[in-house]
């Protein structure tokens, strides 16, 4: 059989290429199953989607009795052929089926996935996951990642924005609008700089993956009243997530795509906005976040990104704006706690 | 009109920002352009294929009276308004055409064109540059650039070989090995690392941009007898390309791709090898390279390596390599030198 016949495109394996290349995603899987071996010794485990099969070949340096890994894709072929070449064929059953239509002889004690796409649910497979865990986990059966986060923060967009005033010299803004034009279509898929973060983030969704169901998915809602941890340029939305691992007797694994952490191949998305606004340290920044299943592409999300004016909305408690409200409810707030030291010292 | 009218497809508009995000590139037509003022000043440009204007924009910053930047994309649009924005709508004419089909009001002092591809011909329009200058370049009329030369040597390519031996401690060798069969229908655009090059480079073909024709596009084809300077894995034929500028009054500026130099966005091209070679220090590799115009697309090229039995090739007079017939030829022309020396000491 030719190279041709094997894959859709060439671009089949060049996914898989990149995220192979990816020493963060395959870092973080690792490091979570080799410290998790007193949970993977002698048990069942279920790869949803699993691609060239490294992480059942984890699974199996982890000690595994058995691994079913299932992949939907004519990669199956290349995961078959690296099962063979680390000589655990004993241990990984590659089985090329949708998890969905899979019938396994038994429940097992552990699912690992590498579901997490753009955003986190872009295209992604979390569906099948749910799915698979539905049919084949064991009631206490751990979930490889365990919980996902994703968050969203205000940031500057100097790419699409700042680049385009000064290229070598000549002014090309017209083209930088143009391209955000394009971008309002379509979510940026670019590195943040950490120095482009504006304000802290605040959470869009954590899933506990055991408990998460499909309905969940369908529609994600959050509203965040940023506040400017400094002066800037406030030109998107950027969103990022972090997984974390079961790790009842180990040291807490993560997997990170925040802009501070080593960069991986999911980078980070942004949102980016139709104009640029200055703000100052303290400029409260509001707005809605909507991710919705589409009605024709359940693969598929659309986000909604609703500015909102800052002084129509409530702001938390404890918030550091600068606008008058927020000042007096700090300074009430200083105060009581004043009087109450004062009252607990008069004691 | 609609952001959707404008363009083909998304990928249109990305293209021309990966362009002018490369620093090195517009560094390169900058410092040219802006360094010959003197021959730019009052005179009449062409630029072929002006995608955003850019070049058009440097060239009317250096004086000229008139620049015709003919673009036939929808991109011509986006020129306009660079044009506009920067407020020199009398110097730069901006028309929707493809060179071949235009007609000018005079012929020009000087032509530029950015159109260099991947591995200096790939999908690249030369031959519409060639075409232009024959129509309207006055005799004596400058080219920018003036020289394009592309080389080859040979090269290790990790990310085709060695890291599939053991990827987070897997074993991936049959996906690199597939990886390795898409690449022979495909040449690899990659950074290549200086020190993955094995061997001094050898011209693929010098083209003068003021003399080359399209009958020397046709097919380009070189023999390269390669040393090894250090001990190695053969693994790749890399291609990168330098291109010089006009320089009578001026210190010389030259736009160059090869691995020493900062990355661009033309990165490197590599033909990968079905199999890894090890060398020494001294071990001859030597194969033929051709580059043929496509019949069905001549903005295509088949590219062609023959690796070759270095026994079997004539090496240069002075091979360094370590074959009995060049360390013998070595020792004689040595001896001769010494004998000369002798000899003359002699008189």
């Amino acid at each position: 059989m030719s190279t041709n016949d094997y894959f859709q495109s060439y671009e089949d394996l060049e996914i898989h290429k990149l995220m192979l290349a990816d020493s963060e995603r395959n870092r973080a899987y690792k490091d979570a199953i080799i410290s998790n071996k007193a949970e993977f010794s002698g048990k069942a485990v279920l790869d949803v989607g699993a691609g060239t099969g490294i992480l059942s070949i984890f699974c199996a340096q982890a000690g595994a009795k058995i691994v079913y890994a299932v992949e939907a894709s004519e990669v199956y072929k290349i995961a078959e052929e690296s099962v063979k070449e680390n000589n655990i064929q004993d241990v990984v059953k590659v089985i090329h089926s949708k998890v969905e239509d899979v019938n396994l002889p038994e429940k097992v004690d552990i699912i690992v996935s590498e579901w997490m796409g753009f955003y986190l649910l872009h295209e992604a497979m979390l569906d099948s996951v749910i799915v698979a865990r539905d049919r084949f986990l064991k009631p206490d059966g751990l979930m490889f990642p365990e919980t996902a986060t994703l968050y969203s923060t205000p940031c500057s967009v100097p790419s699409m924005y700042d680049f385009w005033e000064n290229v070598n010299g000549v002014s090309m803004t017209h083209l930088g609008m143009k391209l955000r034009e394009q971008a309002s279509q379509k979510p940026v898929t670019e590195i943040v700089k950490p120095e482009s973060i504006l304000a802290d983030p605040e959470v869009v969704i954590w899933m506990d993956l055991r408990e998460v169901t499909l309905e969940d998915l369908d529609s994600i809602e959050m509203r965040h009243v940023a506040i400017a941890n400094k002066k800037g340029k406030y030109q998107g939305i950027c969103l990022w997530f972090t997984c974390t691992f079961p790790s009842k007797f180990t040291e807490p694994v993560s997997l990170s795509t925040e802009p501070d952490e080593p960069p991986t191949h999911w980078k980070q998305t942004t949102i980016v906005l139709p104009s640029s606004i200055g703000v100052e340290e303290g400029t409260p920044m509001a707005y809605d976040l909507a991710l919705k299943k589409s009605q024709d592409n359940s693969r598929r999300y659309t986000i909604e990104v609703t500015m909102l004016d800052p002084s129509e909305v409530e702001h938390s408690e404890y918030c550091l704006c600068h606008m008058t409200k927020c000042i007096l409810v700090r300074a009430m707030l200083e105060k009581y706690e004043k009087d109450d030291v004062e009252m607990m010292g008069d004691k």
